[in-house]
């Protein structure tokens, strides 16, 4: 799963220290146009930019499909940058050329950033308009920056996700309700069926590893429906929030959907959930708190009628 | 609470980070020795060392006294750095020109290291046995990388420390006994009395509260005892462990002292703690799952027997 920009928005420092890598960078190779970049599953998104050269067409905010971007192209595996200090000498990939030569760019640098779990976050980039030297002591002095900068990028994501699922968390709940970015939608409180009896026979290993599994179909769930995203409150209590406006029929259905999926196991766990739901659209009286309060209500509704169903709020 | 050495040892990339913060600190004042420090609550280390100059007497491992550390005179407060082109001309603090004099520095710059939280973490230094030019530009460069540095800090301490309570975690726990570090002691393992009631009538945030200070008396109870150590395993489970060696009596005075302690709540609070105590002499067959599952079954006749009291396995 992709580091999203509503997550990036969060990053309290992000600005700040995306300017403290692009000034060490400068003071590397002053010569240069650097920006920092950041992958989602489809596109690649210039975040900062600095010693903007006015005959490079690349700007901040710019966005670009993955499949035209170079930088798709830097070898994130072995950690390995993409260099070219003259794309007309060195490149022999046509398309590269041709994509770079669009911009006005004639020298390119490309340095991977990835988190510790693997996943490609995005790139330092360094180009020019001209040839230039792109010697291995300064590509290395970068890595070293970048390096310490994905650090800061990993913490983040501790304060914003839920360490055992990589959902996210509390915290970033309330956040996202603080900013105020949402004018109407749904909460879904998920609350496993059965789930301390795993823990209990199996013990707290394999209870982690029905939790982590739990929420990967969750993620794929909230992946489906577009505007949506999967938080892991504690223990065995999930949110889901949904952005889109839809009747009571299409969130139930989809309430069906999430409890079909949480009820098959190969391992004959006796697992399934509850969900209390919740709609909302938003004012100055609607806040989280009430609206889980609510939402936690319609769940013991459903947990009374029986389990592995769902209510709404009346 | 500061960053102690045993935490520092289980910072797997601390060395290499170490080494590429003065990698690029070389790069940015190629004649300067540079070495990073740590603070502990009495004394300061230095930690790793580069561009080492023979006239001056600092070497890695080295252990100054808090007291006679120009570093520990740095303002941390506001993020200042210390910085002397030439003692001899600019230092006016006698006792600070004769510190120096001593290891035959000339020129000193001294950055402090923060964590976020405010706590002091330690230094980057820059010094040379000749006057130098230390320019704010260079000064500055400094400061971001020690501050990317510190965002690395920061996320090892969340890797290894309960967030709520900034005391250890599980893992912590669990590397301890890993790496082998410790021959014989004694665990303690806490559950709180009263505690859920505290959550049902109060919420969850006076909850949390109640954790904390119940998390800061037992920090203060370690402190007292030197060579020990406080976690918090989760919800209201803590484990203490000792490292000395000391007979049933003893054991017993500091359990009596630990329940006197979180038996007062001016608040009201109707909690207390119970404690299950195991000591081990380290061999082979003495894994910490097993000294957990001693210590938690003799917990629960503690329990058993009417709570607020400790019992020893048989």
């Amino acid at each position: 799963m992709n580091t999203q920009f509503e997550e990036l928005k969060m990053y309290e420092s992000f600005d700040e220290l995306a300017n403290d890598v692009l000034d060490l960078a400068n003071e590397i190779l002053p010569e240069q146009m650097f920006y920092l970049t950041a992958f989602t599953d489809s596109q690649q998104v210039i975040l900062k930019l600095s010693n903007q050269k006015s005959s490079i067409q690349i700007t901040e905010n710019m966005v670009v499909d993955l499949s035209t971007s170079v930088c798709n192209r830097i070898d994130f595996e072995n950690n390995q940058p993409l260099r070219y200090e003259d794309i007309k000498r060195d490149c022999d990939v046509e398309e590269v050329e041709r994509l770079l030569d669009d911009v006005n760019i004639r020298s390119y640098l490309g340095i991977p950033i990835s988190l510790t779990n693997g996943e490609k976050f995005g790139t330092l980039c360094a180009v020019n308009d001209e040839a230039s030297v792109l010697d291995p002591r300064s590509i290395a002095l970068l890595q070293r920056i970048v390096k310490l900068f994905s650090y800061y990028l990993e913490l983040e994501r501790f304060v914003w996700r839920d360490m055992l699922t990589e959902l996210y968390n509390r915290r970033y709940l309330t956040k996202y309700f603080e900013d105020d970015s949402n004018t109407h939608g749904a909460l879904f409180f998920l609350d496993l069926d059965g789930f301390k009896s795993v823990n209990d026979r199996y013990g707290h290993d394999i209870g982690d590893t029905v939790l982590q599994e739990v929420a990967a179909r969750l993620q794929t769930i909230v992946n489906e429906q577009g505007d949506a995203f999967a938080v892991r409150l504690g223990g065995d209590e999930f949110v889901l929030h949904f952005s889109q406006a839809a009747g009571r029929d299409e969130w139930g259905h989809i309430a069906t959907q999430i409890i079909d999926e949480l009820s098959r196991w190969d391992e004959g766990y006796q697992v399934s959930t509850s969900i209390g739901i919740v709609t909302y659209i938003r004012d100055k009286r609607t806040t989280l708190v009430t609206l889980l309060k609510q939402a936690d209500e319609a769940l013991y509704q459903a947990k009374s009628a029986g389990k592995r169903t769902f209510k709404f709020v009346h």
